[in-house]
């Protein structure tokens, strides 16, 4: 059933589709009177509709039931990404909206090739925003993943200020043999999600773009908490180590 | 440093440089003499190898070391794939090498919309095998994963019968909530990696195309022992599912 994310709650049994949603749902897809949609608000609730009039500019639909679903991973994953180039971005919301991230920070770091400025972030930010919403319909989320632009690393570290979780993939380190460090952080999520229901869990993870961190970035990084991790002994692309990283978080808290 | 497959390992100290691999790092990428290469032969030793000599149609080199690298998963996979539209099966090979994938086999299955004829799949393959070279030299393995072509299901088990473990993954299964099946073969692997070390480990992986697998592809896949997993509660499009078992088995199996 194709899902709608909405700006307001629904409160009424019967109601107005929302114009966003008309436009694509009846203009686009062409729906017609008795069939369902999914229609998701703020609440994250997930409430199942009838369509039950089509007018011309509008519809009116009914609520037939609200499903109760888990589909977010336990853990608000903040991904942080040096800029990287060509449709590397687009891939890392996309795919990272799919997988469960809760925020993508895209930031010019050392050695990121293609440089945001201030006008290109507000259009790029704003196709990416439009992305995740895309992805997050399809893989049936109730939460659309936020997309931000730090202009600095400091900005950066201001936006994930609140993440009592943090590391960095670390090409180094792989190349090092460090093998412990993610599993150690999934099994203190695991500890804190178990015994700790009141506290915000939240996970920082700093992805270099495609020529990597430079040794000074990741000595920044530390000082600010942040462990740098190995993801394996194969070399991943810019665009695949964070995938890589929810991948494993999903196995290691919702499978394993 | 540039990693290249040769055909043939290296005997000698002293050698031209394989004809595919002068093409590359001489006419495309300008290497001079003194600059170094990795080369992989068959026998999967990575050797270091320096140009001593550059003239219009060859090139000679030393080497200088051999590497000793594990850049392999320590379970063979069998990414088994229902044929995805445009370029999805391009993703699927170019980031499941990068993720450590042993084998890609694709096959028409009931919901295959973009069908392979004969004629086209070997034009398919090849290109598909192009990019499992290229990603396997970028991610620094030793081997390069390879990609086949079933007509029917049939031959896909006959592909597979080597294959100790079997999986598919199932979005019935997920929605039903089944959370402990891939997690279990991950144990159970682990415990043969290590109490075991003579038989090989083999997983075969099932992934259906965009419309996922009909319930009668289900029953006849696990009429031959492959067990039907869910992988999260997020729905994930066909090009994304094998990458997260490969990182689910990565982290199961080389980090955690």
């Amino acid at each position: 059933m194709q899902r709608y994310f909405i700006q307001t709650d629904l409160t009424t049994q019967e109601f107005n589709l929302p114009a966003e949603v008309f436009h694509h749902a009846i203009k686009v897809m062409r729906n017609q009177v008795g069939a369902q949609l999914e229609l998701v608000g703020p609440d994250q609730q997930v409430k199942v509709v009838e369509l039950t009039a089509i007018e011309p500019e509008q519809a009116q639909a009914k609520l037939i039931e609200t499903l109760t679903v888990k589909p977010e991973l336990p853990v608000q994953v903040q991904i942080v990404c040096g800029i990287s180039k060509g449709d590397k971005t687009e891939k890392i919301v996309q795919k990272g909206t799919e997988l469960g991230a809760a925020q993508f920070i895209f930031y010019n770091s050392a050695r990121s090739v293609a440089q945001w400025n201030a006008k290109k972030a507000v259009k790029k930010v704003d196709r990416l925003q439009k992305i995740a919403q895309g992805a997050a319909e399809q893989s049936h989320r109730v939460v659309v993943p936020e997309v931000i632009y730090c202009q600095s690393l400091a900005e950066v570290l201001a936006a994930i200020a609140d993440a009592n979780y943090r590391t960095v993939a670390y090409e180094e380190s792989a190349k090092q043999g460090e093998t412990s460090q993610l599993a150690q952080i999934v099994q203190q999520i695991k500890a804190q999600l178990k015994n700790d229901t009141q506290n915000p869990c939240r996970l920082a993870a700093f992805f270099g773009p495609e020529g990597g961190f430079t040794a000074e970035e990741v000595q920044t990084l530390q000082a600010h908490q942040v462990v740098a991790s190995g993801l394996g002994p194969r070399i991943m692309r810019a665009e695949t180590a964070p995938l890589y990283l929810l991948a494993a978080l999903s196995f290691g808290l919702e499978l394993a």
